[in-house]
């Protein structure tokens, strides 16, 4: 059986290995895509993979998704901190989700500890730079598969 | 004589219907509109109805609500508790607002209990579902006639 | 089919019309109560309507609608920010409860912006003057005809 | 040497004039970008000015500034005490800045004094109404011929 | 040698059995005077058995308590978080005072959790329904034999 | 000229004299009124002193004030701290008032720091014991000379 | 028929009758389990009783008397107010709990008024000094027999 | 017996009658120690007035105090609020200490409401104006006549 | 190469599968370990896997891994809220460490969203169930291989 | 027409150019002096610049400041966030203020993020280093000019 | 006369040296308890010197000192911001009590500024590296002359 | 070598042995001032002691203690808790500090337990009487001596 996974990326992940390297790493956005792709197909499932600076493009994305996709991986880079608006599409559209971030943000200044998308999502994964986007893929591949 | 007015509903309103029913109800954000519609006919109001997940549009909405219409009605959903934007919008037009809640925020979590919109409305509605939008046009109606 | 409704005023109420005039309107409570009963009357509503200072009284009240009265509106004036033990009545009661203030609630002083009534009422009208009265009892006679 | 600057204004600055006279001054943003081109050519710099309501749409701008403008100065209006995502481009642009408000924001309300944008801005100017703006503009041309 | 207890019950106490039995139990306020009485009787105390939904009412026996009663048993209900007043009482008669609360008040709300009659009793009970009660009515023959 | 003052006295405070004498010293509080009456005659002064341990009479007392008495002089006791029924019976009658209190508040508990009286009070003495309401008096008798 | 309680005690309690005699009495932990021991065979409960000042050995007990104690009969000590490690096993073998106090801590420090133990006990017992166990043995037995 | 006290002033009270006429009235500090000077005269004491702006020197004047003055009135002015040395000071010359304010302290900003000499003082005035160095002085008159 | 990994549970993971199974799944602590074994032996990985529920056992555990192991797995349990003493044992032995949870402690008490562990940790897995551990050991296989 | 302009310096300011040169720079407070008064001469403006390390000091020089001086430039360096006395001062000598900083205090230590200096200074200028006290300059002869 | 001194430390004491160098600095726990021994030698104490990594062991070495040693010196480490059971132990044992930090806890991280120890410690030293047991030794010598 | 020291002390600690005996013991500052000195002598080393009411003042020691001295010793009593601008000062003259409190600090009101110089001083003692200013004297030596 075939599954399929949208993965969103919030605000300033387009800057991706130009942004501050020391704490978010010298890869891309694309190199990121890349990898999540390759491990996608090993593991059978469709993906498409998104950015956005706009709040609004990440709800309506969501939104959509409904219907669509079978589990949500949501890095919302900024917004994780401050958008209820995208919580509320979360628990609206009521699909699985997995939560990465790159850096752990546990480590990270006050305001970045506390994250509006963790109420929603089935498990979080942070601090493993790109490669816990693949961990998600993995665990969403085991969701898709039960 | 006529009165307009606007009414504007924030993020995830579009779900209505989908999103939590046991919160919100089994309407649609249609049906709420039909209602507002047949409601504000009988009253002699004129009336706009919109639905935005961007907090920019909402702003701009309220920006442009000056002149044209004569009372705003409002249920910003998530953004009543971040958006300062939309305070900030809603204090330079200065046209009298009504803030509207499906649900009875004050029951729901601590971070839905402060609202930036209750800063500047005139009153405000909640817990009564759509009802609370009927109710919120017929207040319109009162001030339109002094 | 006839409902029955009981309107409840805490402290203060009393002295409407003569206490800050400008945050709280020129009617009297007089005023309000005929307004109110004219309102129920046109609703097929019977109505009624009680003000004391004491809150142990309020608490009587409360619990004695129980199996009397089909829906309560309360303005528990000053008690709504500090008295636990009408939220304990209004619980044990266990009727449906409309909770409505003059004033907007929320653009006043801190301790005035907490409401242990909210905690039980299905709705909340504030900062719509005399008119919020009208308002519940609307939403009472809905309520009653379902 | 010429040097290039980017004015980023924030949401409802475009309503100068027209919002809260008394606390924001009659000026139009229309005027202050006059004077700005003016004091701009008196130095020798070059000047884009830029308004937009939606945060997005301000992120992307600070994003495209990289390798294009010597120096940023920003008015983000209410996404000042907001916009964990506008701070992050920023950091990630890493360009020189300077954050201006029309306003004295310490003496407004407490969720007015919090400023994301301040933890990366060089240095910052508020309450000298648009005068703010020209002070930042000799700061960038001090700053570009060093 | 015999003694004398007094047992004060506060607001809603009376509604025992119907308000929340979930919480309160089944018990009806009679059950319980009845159990405490042949307790009472068993250990060979004079009992008093009151219950008020007025603060002041309760401030008025605690202090007619004095000379008359050896010890003291409250149940104070909601004005266990609120009343400044009752413990003002309490410490003016200087009785030994036993406090009891059906319902184990540390895990419920927060405003729940905090006793102002705590401050002055020798010893609390909670979690315990109306065995509580008896308890301590022990705790209070055991006392006076002393 | 002649004025009226009304002297209220909040809860327990009929137990002065019983109640830790340590903390409001050994004279009753018809000591108090005693010395009251004499130096509210020597200033040409009428003067009704009560007392009560509810609430809501404290509340009605304050209303039924207006437009009898010239300076209300309170000693809120417990109610000091929790009644904001009490507070709006003050701002609605709008006499002046002077508030009491036997000890220095200021060094007592952390609950018995904050005053709702005080938030309208033109002055406030505390600490001074019995000789505090000597004071408010002969203020009063420079008020009502004015 | 015969139930089986277990009687645990945390830290410091083995030092009872030396540490602080004026707040815990003179009573050494020997007498209460004398004293507990006779109370248990006056109501047919076999009791086992026990006594340790590490948390890890703390939790082992909890763990161990899954399936050989009917009633868990606890005094955490200090760990009352610091164990997650014990709150978690207490969850987890899900036995009824009572939780004892020998003084009020209402009354004491404020780290020493937050439990992490009263959040799954039964009921909570404190400020009867060595009574308190008596009572909770009182407690288990009826419980045993329901 | 005549006695002698210290009336000590803070810093900006020597602009008074200049210094926000509307929140601290008309009078000069000149006339306050004139009326103060005549109120001592009347009831026999010997009285020093001072003023000024250096928490150092209002801290010295404290410690000369010692053994020379019977009683210390103090306006600490803003040192009230924030001056921890001027409270061991008090502490530590132990004399009789009397606190006047103006002005009402509690109806304002909230670092004002906090006063370092309210821990020793034996009794504060507030919010009488310059009454308030007369009742001080009345009072410290009875207290030097015991 | 092979590398050598240490997987430490911390309190009350003993009792999995036995404990709250809507929380921390039907699966014990043994089928972890067979699992993680298998997936370390896939991996080329030595492992080592233990439990404790003494908090010092578990900084000696810490301790004596320097030297001995590559990278350290930890799930605390209890001890993620409140052990700064295994914070300094981590930070001591310098070895790169994963923090694995079962459930999302974002979605649990306040209590339970703190964590020591991660201060430390390089990453942090939660909410995945046990294939957070096979996350975390491949986790620590690519590092290995580094 | 000229303008006279008074220049204060806080505590530590003496010290420029030596106390911590990476956070405040290697100019000396002479250095600045010659500066401004250039910038001062060359914009017609007569200058006084001071310094003091003394509360009282800085306190007496804003006082005497009155009828003297058109504009206040002042860095009240440490006192600027823990001076009361200092915010009375010029709020009763109500001359135009402006508040400069060397550093940007807003990305300092949490106590000095807040000033009592901007409570009454009509603009702030921090971060822009000795050119600061320029701009503060150039505003203040905008402001005589008016 | 000769004393016997008690030197406790606490966990990850033993990784003295290796742990954190820049903080804790180069010395081993067995240098410093050769340290210790020499100066106690030459003061003429016998001293008994200890180290363990678990709460409950430091509360029986604790609990064992009372009788046999004359004053106790503790370095608590981690537990001394964590442990209530400490602190219970010290209180009951009531010996004079020095407690010693090598690194200055007031400039540490915010949970380590607490110290529970420091409660019932005559005196505290920190930020002296192993010269803070030298002194603390000395200390005792002092005590135990007396 | 030689080194010299000087030892700042701060308002009212001229004091000593009169204020608050129990709390600072019996010894005056020059009985201090005498025992330092031998102390000194016989270490071998200069001193300079002062003490000033003032704050202004001892910053100005400390900056003038630049060049002249090696070690400063400061008790800066109660502007410990409140100067900022001695904070500045210290770290302005980055000499070695240490800090000394004749009584734990940590055991005092809450807002004696927070230090402004503990943020730069290298070790604090508290609690030792006066012989701490003895073992800051050592540890200066120690330091010079490297």
């Amino acid at each position: 059986m075939s599954g399929k996974i949208l993965v969103i990326n919030g605000p300033n992940l387009n800057l991706l290995g130009i942004r501050e390297p020391d704490v978010y790493g010298a890869e891309t956005l694309d190199d990121i895509e890349t990898q999540c792709r390759s491990q996608a197909d090993a593991l059978g499932l469709e993906m498409d993979f998104r950015q956005s600076n706009t709040e609004g493009e990440l709800v309506n994305w969501v939104q959509e998704a409904r219907g669509v996709f079978d589990v949500l991986i949501i890095n919302a880079g900024a917004y994780t901190h401050t958008s209820v608006a995208l919580l509320d599409a979360l628990k609206a559209v009521d699909l699985p989700t997995f939560e990465v971030h790159l850096s752990n943000i546990h480590q990270r200044e006050e305001f970045r500890r506390h994250s509006y998308v963790s109420k929603v999502a089935l498990g979080m994964i942070c601090g493993f730079g790109s490669f816990g986007y693949d961990m998600a893929i993995q665990a969403a591949a085991r969701l898709v598969k039960k």
